[in-house]
């Protein structure tokens, strides 16, 4: 059977133009895929007819309605049962689709998809795990959670972290992933008291725990799963892509201008390069975010997601659908959950 | 009366050698500072042997102990009374200088700070300020808790937000600094409840609050200062400097393969002039962080601490005495706290 799995095409700041861009891009690279198209059916009618597309290979899903970005998710999903959010996850649910992604509004995303499809048994919290790329390792590291669940308890921040252990295990065949456990220092004293609750749960668990790490470490490769509440992990995200904007900005202004001064005014084609090297670095190399937890596949994206970025979240569902990664999560949990009960 | 600013010789990484670098270095550019040196007689007489200093502007404290940089800080102060942190502090209580600098064990300079020169009136913790620059603009804006106080309230967050826009007012001239509140998004419904409350009391305040800002709004000029608690402050900024560190050093090394490939591999010496192009992104700029609240001034600097950052946070130090700091601080939190109470 081929993975199939639904996209909201209303979803991001650019809409149906790049969604279906995209999926058309995802169709092309990965032959074992079909998509369910859900959103307003004209709109999608009016891009597909930019692309070609094997009609076989997709199912629309009309629905008339859109959450829009910065609408109250619980709110905006109450009023709108027609919204390409709800018909997606319940196309999910329904077994019409096996995974979901959305580069929309991330609170109704989550709040869709832990309704609608409901959690993973024994899990108190999705967390959204984001993956820092490492482009000298072979994989990224996962932070979890980065705003699904900005008033973590302890057992929340223990299960972020099995269940990112078992999502990198799986998707990217790390064995034994190191678990880092973000404070404001590496000794044991350090931290506020939800850090120190999580610290004594994961020292009875299962995982490779390295123990406390510091921000700066989230990049330098030493753990493969960052966790942290989702109070902190957004900031960090934000602080992180603001940053990396404004560095490599300046910084590419900077030497374009020496390049083409040393180059005397011809094309070096520095822009180009920099410009794909930076890519490197980016967030739509992996494209969207899992949201862990569910009891299914829901990945959010970028709300500005590129045509890049929606085709790298596509097959990073397919990735996940094909390893099996739910099944492998629920074994985890219910084995530390045994360990914890007899510690 | 010259300006009397403290220096823990014994603080940070590299120790007296570099400490008195950066004393001698402060000394030949200010000629109205001067400097009192604790730490180990021996180990500062040495050092100064090395450098041409007028002895009429430096006084000598011994100290024969020193506090390590991973050392539990309270305990440590406690077992080492003649450590020159707390000799330091002393110097300051003593009215023997009016000011005083450490790149030591930030906690142990926090704590000894608070303990020996207590709090202004009012207020009820300290917290570091760092300043975050913004190269576009004539001042950074400044970051407020980095970690002093990782178990914040909201009226913690309220007097930090008040004293930090005091201090890029005098210190900067900055008129009516712009103050948002670290969130996981601008929306008024966002946050934990830390952020909500203090939300409320901004709200009554004389501040002029933007509201709340994302982490991308840290480096973008959109505020002058950004108050958070300190654990979520201390990640924050460790995240950013490992951050900038990583991606710096990749793209340097990138560009510069490309600069000198294109030279035919002549030097071009564009590596001098990435490395000052970034100096301008990089903490040394400023040097130390000022702990906002003590009664005294207490600059703390970094751990890695080079002579540029040591004469730098001097000239901080130096300059919070110009402009009476303290004094307009001590008002503006009088003040505000009349309000709360009318409000």
């Amino acid at each position: 059977m081929s993975n199939r799995i639904g996209l909201d095409v209303m979803g991001g700041d650019h809409g149906p133009s790049v969604t279906i861009a995209g999926a058309a891009d995802a169709l092309s690279r990965y032959p074992d895929i079909e998509l369910v198209l859900v959103g307003r059916e004209e709109a999608i009618q009016a891009e597909l007819a930019k692309h070609e597309i094997d009609d076989s290979r997709i199912e629309i899903i009309p629905a008339t309605e859109t959450v829009e970005m910065h609408e109250s998710p619980v709110e905006a999903l109450r009023k709108k049962p027609d919204s390409s959010l709800r018909q997606l996850v319940r196309a999910h649910k329904d077994g019409r689709c096996q995974a979901i992604f959305s580069a929309g509004n991330t609170g109704a995303m989550v709040a869709a998809s832990t309704m609608g499809l409901g959690l993973l048994p024994l899990v108190r919290r999705a967390g959204i795990a984001v993956a820092i790329p490492l482009p000298d390792l072979q994989h990224p590291a996962m932070l979890i959670d980065v705003g699904a669940n900005v008033a973590c308890k302890p057992n929340h921040l223990f299960q972020y972290a099995v269940m990112a252990s078992e999502f990198i295990a799986r998707v990217y065949g790390v064995e034994s992933p190191k678990v880092g456990l973000l404070n404001v220092g590496e000794e044991e004293q350090k931290g506020n008291a939800l850090v120190k609750e999580t610290r004594d749960l994961l020292a009875s668990s299962s995982l490779n725990v390295i123990g406390n790490v510091e921000g700066g470490d989230i990049f330098n490769g030493s753990c493969d799963v960052i966790v942290c509440d989702g109070f902190v992990g957004n900031i960090v995200l934000k602080t992180s892509e603001g940053l990396s904007e404004r560095l490599l900005g300046a910084v590419f202004s900077e030497v374009k201008h020496l390049f083409d001064e040393a180059a005397g005014g011809a094309d070096t084609g520095i822009g180009d390069r920099l410009r794909k090297f930076a890519a490197r670095f980016h967030y739509s190399e992996y494209g969207g975010a899992p949201l862990l937890g569910v009891d299914g596949i829901s990945v959010i994206g970028h709300g500005r997601s590129d045509v890049r970025a929606i085709s790298n979240a596509i097959r990073w569902a397919r990735q996940m659908l094909t390893v099996h990664v739910r099944d492998s999560m629920v074994k985890a949990i219910e084995l530390n959950a045994a360990r914890l009960e007899q510690g």
